[in-house]
């Protein structure tokens, strides 16, 4: 397991595109991480990778979860979390 | 396959995880579909059913894809899609 991370937030999807780009550039896989309403601009970046920056990449995998937020001040809340893993090859 | 598909848009998360839990109450299995920013939506109706409403659910698939939104006028765009599976039992 030695996997890239890239935090998708609310940047324009091409930028984390670049990101993408750049850590498969010296790395075998990458791994985007968000929650929440990144959600999906994370899915959006996986696939503008695929189809248009790298479009030999052999795995994908994918898993949804829950986070516990919680706040200094007033009621911890729920958030659903994603990891998309893309992988040049497919072991 | 016998799926029965629910369609995930900008309603509250509990009206669909009610869908979801209506389908699965004469169905082995679930298909939530969405595209654009409302896949956080699909992320959020699955986890809440798996840890609310039904949480002996065994099996899970996600699925990400791009489609071809073609407007009348104007040019087309591409927006990203997810199909998350949800079934009673492993296979």
């Amino acid at each position: 397991m030695n996997d890239n991370i890239v935090c998708i937030g609310s940047k324009p999807v091409m930028d984390y595109g670049t990101a993408i780009q750049q850590v498969l550039a010296s790395s075998d896989s990458v791994r985007l991480k968000t929650r929440g309403k990144a959600i999906s601009h994370a899915v959006s970046a996986a696939e503008v990778t695929r189809n248009r920056f790298i479009t030999d990449l052999k795995g994908k995998s994918i898993n949804i979860g829950t986070e516990e937020l919680k706040p200094e001040t007033g009621r911890s809340r729920n958030v659903s979390s994603i990891t998309i893993r893309l992988k040049k090859e497919v072991k």
